[in-house]
């Protein structure tokens, strides 16, 4: 693969974890501030904030960092505004993650109890009413529909002129319902047990390529004020982007180390998700191997030895090495879109490196 | 009780209802719109949309007519305008009571299946993979999440102009998280088995007082401009009136006819709601009948004698009388607020026939 633009320097990590530290900050003092009206209604409510606070302190936070870098791309200048804008994209994805735990039964997040657990745990300790099971549910649900509803405001509260800021808005609108039915389209792939290839990939469109990169770039953009040309740009760079990041998230699922994960290695196969990495190992495996495969997926119980088993089985049948090639050769179609003139310099600059960062290998 | 305005003549029903069905109209066309974006995910997505429909063609739509009444008693004239933003708090209702339903595992919402039993059933029907009561969690969460987002965006698309729309939002974003933590609050005190009177009245004060009326009639109320006289007189009446609403429907929740309730009498004491009325006949009762009020809470599997047992002791004990005297005394003093002479006259009468329809006995 070869680029115009070099990623190679050192000054990659200093923009990314820049942006990171700052866009942590803001989170912290959103739910410092939402905790004073939480406090207000019972002194009791405190966990919510807190529970949240240790949550959310974690993350790549990938989605502000895009919406950031389609605004400086589109022309705009750092400021207060955009950070505001963008940290509104790390609530929404906090609802979604802690909703998609008690969906998919999870019991870690960021390498910590998930949200769901946290508030089963709280309740078992207390000797409380009723089943503990169930509250960590209600309490994690509600958690979840703060964080939701704390995105939006975030967002109008950024402080941009009214035009822009109602364009971005509209386009959040639209992110946010794609979001939520792409999550009932991969509920429904899981449970159809013959989901293909072409339908997970449309799960992985609405759900990553769109959700993560091409929306919140244009988000950004919007803001900025951005054309349909640079808009068009940056959805080719983004939704091959966003494929090429899920593939690598489906390959972490499976092979990645729990430290930086923060889940188990395997834990996608525990969960059954159907993924392109294990619908393409299906498609390339016969007798034992692909009952084994085929058995395994959502198995709770699956052994560390058959977590091992199953992950040499991927390998083998040449799935894996098929997923990298998708990966890479979506990145280059990425790379090269975000080649174009009229964007910002340092801004495609850094959006290249995301573009590396988002889909290197980690294990 | 004795009020100035007269709330005895015909004209009450045909402004109540008329509301309701140009209410029940935006909700469809909000639900139409919405459904083309989400069938352009998946053409199988579908489904969201229309049990959506379903579930919110039904109810007695009291927020937004206390909206638009709020709107209309600060000065405002009739319009789309209004409408639009009004029905936004019944897609934010929507997502409560499909959340409240997975929380609370009710099987009924308005004399239909709730909505996770719904997708519960979708998923046994076909077979699917996996469990099917998870499933349905999960459709339910993500529906609720939909119609979350779904009423901010309403809300803003409304039409108003930006000063006054965005006074509108920082009083919806103040009373969307004071509902989703007042119903943590109502989660944990339904969890603790001490809960006294004085901090169920608590969350009675979040979850029915403001977020059903004091909180809508000061969004339309804000939407037309109105000082922080016509606000203030809004809480005067909103308030107590709110108290006198839940006291109702406690009343109706043990009481009331399934026909008209869409739920089961008894429901509330099978679901174990420590109510004002439960909290004030355990403290009025003793011995026999005070254990078993006491532990026939939460039990899912109460028969209908053990119901009718139950009844007859919040009845004898007094409870029953005393939560209709406390109904009686907080509709009183909502309606002497809503004389106020600065308030618009024909918003002034239904305002008081509405805290009559919302406080009458059904049963």
């Amino acid at each position: 693969m070869s680029t115009a633009i070099d990623t190679s320097q050192g000054l990659k990590v200093l923009d990314i974890d820049e942006l990171r530290s700052r866009v942590a900050k803001e989170v912290a003092a959103t739910i410092t501030s939402q905790a004073v009206l939480i406090n207000n209604v019972n002194k009791d409510l405190g966990i919510l904030t807190e529970s949240l606070s240790a949550m959310m302190s974690g993350g790549k936070r990938l989605r502000p960092a895009f919406a950031y870098w389609g605004f400086r791309a589109a022309g705009g200048q750092d400021s207060d505004e955009i950070l505001k804008a963008a940290t509104a994209l790390e609530f929404l994805q906090a609802c979604a993650l802690i909703h998609d735990d008690v969906m998919d039964e999870s019991d870690t997040r960021r390498g910590n109890p998930s949200s769901h657990r946290q508030f089963e745990t709280l309740h078992k300790q207390n000797g409380w009413l009723g089943d503990s099971k169930q509250f960590g549910i209600g309490g994690a649900i509600l958690l979840g529909d703060l964080c939701l509803s704390w995105a939006d405001e975030l967002l109008m509260k950024s402080g941009f002129e009214t035009s822009r800021l109602m364009n971005a808005k509209n386009l959040y609108d639209v992110m946010r319902t794609e979001l939520l039915a792409g999550q009932y389209l991969d509920l429904l792939e899981q449970a159809k047990s013959n989901a293909s290839i072409e339908n997970i990939l449309q799960v992985v469109t609405y759900k990553s390529a769109k959700y993560t990169i091409e929306r919140p770039l244009h988000m950004g953009a919007l803001l900025a004020g951005a054309d349909q040309k640079t808009l068009k740009t940056l959805s080719d760079y983004g939704l091959p982007l966003g494929i090429a990041f899920q593939l690598r998230d489906d390959i972490l699922g499976v092979f990645g180390d729990e430290k930086i994960t923060g889940k188990p290695a395997g834990d996608d196969l525990r969960e059954g998700k159907r993924t392109v990495l294990v619908a393409t190992a299906l498609s390339r495996t016969t007798g034992a191997e692909h009952d084994l495969l085929n058995l395994s997926l959502g198995n709770k119980n699956l052994t560390s030895q058959t977590i091992s088993d199953l992950q040499s089985i991927l390998t083998n049948s040449g799935a894996v090495d098929e997923v990298e090639q998708m990966i890479e050769k979506n990145r280059t179609t990425a790379l090269q879109a975000i080649e174009a003139d009229y964007l910002e310099e340092k801004a495609k600059f850094v959006l290249a490196n995301l573009a590396v960062a988002a889909t290197e290998r980690t294990f």
